[in-house]
């Protein structure tokens, strides 16, 4: 499977999905590039917003805090562009990449709000110099992907005590810590509970079209020694109906007001089918994952990606050519499906915007 | 995607998915291979048991009434290596390869069925010499295509009503002229509706592992102009939210005495979503599909594949190496979740033991 068998395996737990590469001045955006994981692991420098912008767009980097982080140094990298002599010059280019790198996806408000606090620090630019603005925003992107490390394993204390011993736990696409700067929100759930000697089995959804769960979630669960069984997307109904699952968490890539949440497509027939069983369902998201400017779930807008996903599986034709495809990247769960939701500040449960707002507010 | 781009228009409706070519002495049995669909159309010629047992087990002939009509000629096949002179070698021959072929595939009861069906025929054989007996027992296997072909016509003329005109039909796996002789079980339902002038729109499941429906359903509802959406199996449940879906069909590879329907992988969560947002659920199946010797769903032996299927998807390597995989190819649609099963007889509705036993009676 792997030209380099033996690289993947020093990585365990020293995961660095995106990270800033050398100074403010010179370095670069270091990505994992994910499109070629479990069969190597290789990283992508992104020396300017064009190359980091097709990262995102092609899902190089993807999950909703990694984008953020990107993104955020994509900034600095538009601002350096303009070399660093010129303020005036340096926060015109700081924009411009913000806006630009806005219009990658749509779905996960991470990126929004990443770029909001990137935009906010050329706001309050005001005598800094080219080369001071610089290094204010290179600082800012630094501090999310710091927080993110933090905020992970925050969540991680905060839901470990869900995972039942024993248990299965059913997972779908990849909220890892190739989603995060490094740990995960659903999957650090789960290494927290893992670290405190839990034993339990992961089922992971392969995550069709482009098998998030097979490529990222089984291989991250495989590092970190966590048993994990892959099944297909559409097995995961008849695993709760045989009694393999006790538990199913992911991730978010945008939760409104009320707690209805986005995530990959296929979660909402997930949390259908959990309900159904009796099984509990859990997101697990960092605060910055909320748009509280939305009330309900019908507000997000749904990335549609190109049909060539679908009818060609790893790339070869599987359907007819010319057929007709439905690809929404992401669908909506609505809250009452939702039995809690894990972030920094706490719990969320039951899932009302009551709640949301009250957890949300804690320190 | 297609080699002879232009030679699969030619079969919309002139579809052979198992049949005999020759006589009962020289034939072969010719048999499209769906592995290769829907790139290629090309014909697969069985002269031996061995042959046709490899393409039951490797699916290029699928379909609980293709692989029953398959496993008959297979009969024949048999049959035929022992020549034709000596009637005892020619029975032996004949129930060696029956009993060889019900090792192929466990799950669809047709293959048990249609064996069941030769090996009486050789009971019944009496005085017959070598070469009658062949030939009775071709005439058999051509009888039990000839049925299969009359069955979904009128599989078709009972369920054809139920189609919703200007709404979206949801099926998973492929139940179309591919998985019979010509015209198919739950796609002959769509089929008669279409020729009726019935206007509809198709959802077809891709159906992971093998893609059944991209590969097949979607080929064959193209090739007969009806529209189709090809989407995930992981969408079913948000095209249903988004009110695409009002009608939801497929095939079945065994059916207990009590209705519980044993399909494709994936089938139960469909018919759980279909609940759950209250839209009515279908099987299309002839009687061969009923094991009425087994009281409920708990009794059907459920086949687990190999791994490579779900970690090689196009047979290219999406998982890491060594990862565990669940891989069953179905599962149990309980009968409480099954709105009606139309077969050749009428309309079993509602699924109960009783209703059961009392369609099937019918003439």
């Amino acid at each position: 499977l792997s030209s380099e068998p033996d690289k993947p395996a020093g990585v365990a737990t020293d995961l660095k999905t995106v990270s800033w590469a050398g100074d403010a001045l010179t370095g670069v955006v270091r990505l994992i590039d994910q499109t070629k994981l479990p069969g190597e692991l290789s990283y992508l420098d992104c020396r300017d917003v064009a190359a980091l912008f097709e990262a995102i767009r092609s899902l190089r980097v993807r999950g909703a805090p990694a984008i953020g982080i990107a993104a955020a140094y994509g900034v600095v990298l538009g601002a350096r562009s303009a070399g660093w002599s010129d303020a005036r010059a340096v926060r015109l280019a700081a924009v411009e990449a913000s806006q630009y790198l806005r219009t990658s996806r749509p779905t996960a408000v991470n990126l929004f709000w990443a770029l909001d606090r990137m935009e906010r620090v050329v706001e309050r630019a005001g005598e800094l110099n080219g080369r001071e603005l610089l290094a204010a925003l290179w600082v800012e992107a630094g501090s999310i992907l710091e927080e993110d490390r933090r905020i992970c394993r925050a969540m991680g204390q905060h839901g470990k005590g869900l995972v039942p011993a024993g248990g299965g736990v059913l997972t779908h696409c990849n909220a890892g810590g190739l989603a995060t700067a490094d740990y995960g929100t659903a999957l650090g759930v789960l290494f927290a509970a893992a670290a405190d000697g839990v034993e339990f089995e992961v089922y992971a959804d392969e995550t069709r079209p482009l098998l998030q769960g097979a490529r990222l979630t089984a291989w991250e669960l495989q590092q970190r020694g966590i048993p994990v069984t892959l099944i297909c997307d559409n097995m995961a109904g008849w695993m709760m109906k045989r009694g393999k699952i006790q538990m199913v968490i992911v991730g978010a890539d945008r939760i409104a007001a009320n707690g209805d949440t986005a995530n990959k497509i296929g979660t909402y027939g997930v949390a259908v089918l959990a309900r159904a069983h009796g099984i509990p369902f859990y997101v697990a998201a960092p605060a910055s994952t909320f748009d509280l400017a939305i009330p309900d779930g019908s507000h997000i807008p749904i990335e549609e990606r190109h049909a060539h996903e679908v009818t060609h599986p790893q790339g070869r034709a599987a359907a007819p050519e010319g057929i007709r495809v439905a690809n929404p990247a992401f669908d909506v769960t609505p809250a009452e499906l939702i039995t809690g939701i894990v972030t920094e500040h706490g719990m969320i449960a039951p899932v009302n915007p009551a709640r949301v707002s009250a957890v949300l507010a804690r320190p």
